[in-house]
């Protein structure tokens, strides 16, 4: 079983900046497309609220959920986020 | 707020297709790497048994952990999945 903490909003400040930095990036190529936030949630499937937490980085967005934005914004993960944006140990 | 599924394990057939592939992918870089299913869920801070369904395809593995396993193996999540490894519609 993998590790569940009950209060998931405390990241460690690597996980919560990778998030913001995946968030920013996917908030910056939607407005390039010139989408609403409300278009990009209804194409993909999710709710507004779902999908605004995810560009604020307040959420762990998982492969599936990633992969519907890329399917609708024609993009690869790659375009979202890269190893190289951030440091590693 | 999102809908959730009591029973996640009934993904649609795409949805089980997609992390199939992902998980099959991971599998075979884990394998040129010559590391063990065990050296790669130590290194990234999982349990073997989660490890395991993720290269089975049984989990939507979420962004903060692929990126764990792709900092680990110092790959990106293109090495991984492509958009164009599954059809669109």
């Amino acid at each position: 079983m993998t590790k569940s903490k009950k209060v998931t909003i405390l990241r460690d400040h690597q996980d919560s900046l990778i998030l913001q930095k995946f968030g920013g990036n996917l908030r910056k190529i939607r407005e390039k497309a010139e989408l609403s936030q409300e278009q990009v949630a209804y194409e993909a499937g999710f709710s507004r609220s779902y999908y605004t937490e995810v560009e604020t980085g307040k959420r762990n967005i998982s492969l599936l959920n990633i992969l519907k934005i890329c399917s609708f914004l024609k993009i690869e993960i790659n375009d979202i986020i890269k190893l190289k944006d951030f440091s590693t140990k």
